[in-house]
């Protein structure tokens, strides 16, 4: 397990890349970015994909490792390299595709997206939808290169930064780094503070990664922080993943405070230098949980089998880079999302009162 | 990488395997097996499939990967276990499965022929076929427990043990081992014979592959001797693997001595021992070298691109125990392959004067 992530202000050039390299990627890129368009043009194997779940899945693998095998004819199997410049969808079903062919092949990543750059494209975990659920099929495959180029993440409309702070700030919490005194000093989230963000970012995930590539000693859960809320939230609304986070690690520290994990103070200094306070109040929040419980129970049985012996392994925040587990009933986690849901209805009666 | 190697009478009883486990075998077995029924019955969760090289196809996984997820829908993804009961393609199968599978789960295998026995279920190698070609998707993963059960291995009918035979004497030549003197004193080949030498052979086998898990240093492909000449006659011939074995590592010991990798008397000795001076005079060897030197020649290009810079990665044996690799070209291959041939017609024309 060992990946080597390089930071560029443009896309490297061709001789960078190995001659037996296939570049996969998301085809949308050939309209919004126009060097994209000039630099892919240097490679003679390529296969455009859309983005999105449907692409990964496995219903549609079959077709695309046909194509992926007529374009590598040629290519000698010990010297093959797929190059995936995508998202978070397109880089899982790269690695994926790369961990099985051939019994696996050189994987290099370049994500395109927030969310890929600073999460999903790291750590080694690919999927494949089936049937509607997610990530019934993958591998643990670590790339050799991960590329994060500037240019290219900068030709994402300023919303998704937006939406990839809630990742951000969980990574500020999850391992001790100066990633969170940094989040303190800025109010403005935007490309540019994004961007500047990541190493640290990408530095704290995989401290927590490399103590347990595999998964095996279920330390690598605590990337899970917010993430129960965050999954049943986005079966429940049109929410981003990253919104989704964003407020599941909101719930997670509330009911952290409530669970006296966390102390009074640092809760406070949390939600002060994240300013989630003003969330707190916002629509969203008081949207997200009105939920209908039903939905949310449905949402928790199936992250509940992801876990052992029934019950789900939730991280807690204790402070700034101490996340906890602790395994919760089903019934636990819906009490608390009644109880918050009350709490709120409190605040905003009292602050329009 | 920790398989255990479990030998055992007749097929241990439910309680050795966890209580989420899948049973995926050969269908045929309940015709073949009034005991490995009952056994089957005592699991609740089970998957009979027919054997063969359709079976482990790209094409037909997502129809098998539908029932699995519906047959383990109530397991736990931590705890479940994949336990195949069959032969090579069963194995491949079943191994890939529980590789991608919610990322990998457990995974116990019991094989049903010699080859999948001694060989083919050893060593972490799986994979599917994809349109007509062999092994084009596959992981290396490793079994938790390989199960040889004695009772199960002898429902195969003699002829099996003669065709297992061929990977039997290449294991005694891969590495250092008392199998090659073990062989020199048997004559007679059946399945008691097979069975007991099992244990050899298999030790045998890991050797090597701990010394290379994952085929990065190469070092695994001394397992090939003999394969690249029973590759290409199970191309041309309907032919037993084992028995295009046999003969491939024959082809392999002739070329050695041409190539003087090996002594004469060294030579002498591992054919004397394995007696395979009566079957180089046996029409089968000279029907096999009467292959279409066309149809070997496509067979040669297709294991060249498994190789690396248009080299045939090809094993020789310099003594017992001691294999050599030697990068060829397919030209000096089929030049050897002709020579052999006219080395038969000179020692057939002179055995018939």
């Amino acid at each position: 397990m060992k990946t080597h992530v390089v930071y560029r202000p443009k896309l490297a050039s061709r001789r960078e890349f190995p001659e037996s390299t296939l570049l996969v990627y998301d085809q949308d890129l050939l309209k919004i970015s126009k060097s994209f368009k000039r630099w892919a043009g240097t490679f003679s194997a390529q296969l455009p994909l859309s983005a999105g779940e449907k692409t990964k899945s496995l219903e549609r693998f079959p077709e695309i490792i046909k194509k992926v095998l007529k374009k590598t004819e040629i290519f000698s199997s010990r010297e093959m390299t797929i190059l995936v410049v995508g998202g978070g969808t397109l880089t899982d079903l790269g690695g994926f595709l790369a961990s099985v062919l051939k019994r696996g092949v050189r994987l290099i990543l370049v994500p395109t997206t927030w969310l890929a750059a600073m999460d999903s494209a790291h750590g080694g975990k690919n999927g494949l939808n089936f049937s509607g659920y997610k990530n019934q099929i993958g591998t643990f495959y670590f790339p050799e290169r991960i590329e994060i180029i500037k240019e290219i993440l900068f030709c994402q409309p300023p919303t998704r930064a937006r939406e990839a702070y809630g990742e951000l700030v969980k990574m500020s919490l999850i391992s001790k780094s100066k990633l969170f005194s940094d989040l303190q000093k800025h109010h403005k989230i935007d490309n540019k503070k994004i961007f500047s963000s990541l190493p640290l970012a990408i530095e704290a995930k995989y401290k927590v990664v490399q103590q347990d590539p595999f998964e095996s000693k279920k330390l690598r859960h605590v990337l899970n922080l917010g993430h129960t809320f965050a999954h049943a939230m986005e079966k429940c609304f049109k929410i981003s993943h990253g919104d989704a986070v964003f407020y599941g690690v909101a719930f997670s520290l509330v009911w952290s405070r409530w669970k006296k994990v966390i102390s009074e103070r640092e809760f406070d200094v949390i939600i002060e230098a994240t300013f989630w306070r003003q969330s707190f109040r916002s629509e969203s929040y008081a949207r997200l949980l009105s939920a209908p419980v039903s939905e949310v129970k449905k949402s928790l049985f199936q992250d509940k089998k992801r876990s052992s012996r029934g019950y789900l392994l939730e991280p807690f925040v204790q402070a700034r880079g101490q996340v906890v587990l602790k395994n919760i009933t089903t019934d636990e986690f819906l009490a608390e999302f009644q109880r918050q849901k009350k709490l709120l209805q409190k605040v905003t009666y009292a602050s329009k009162n």
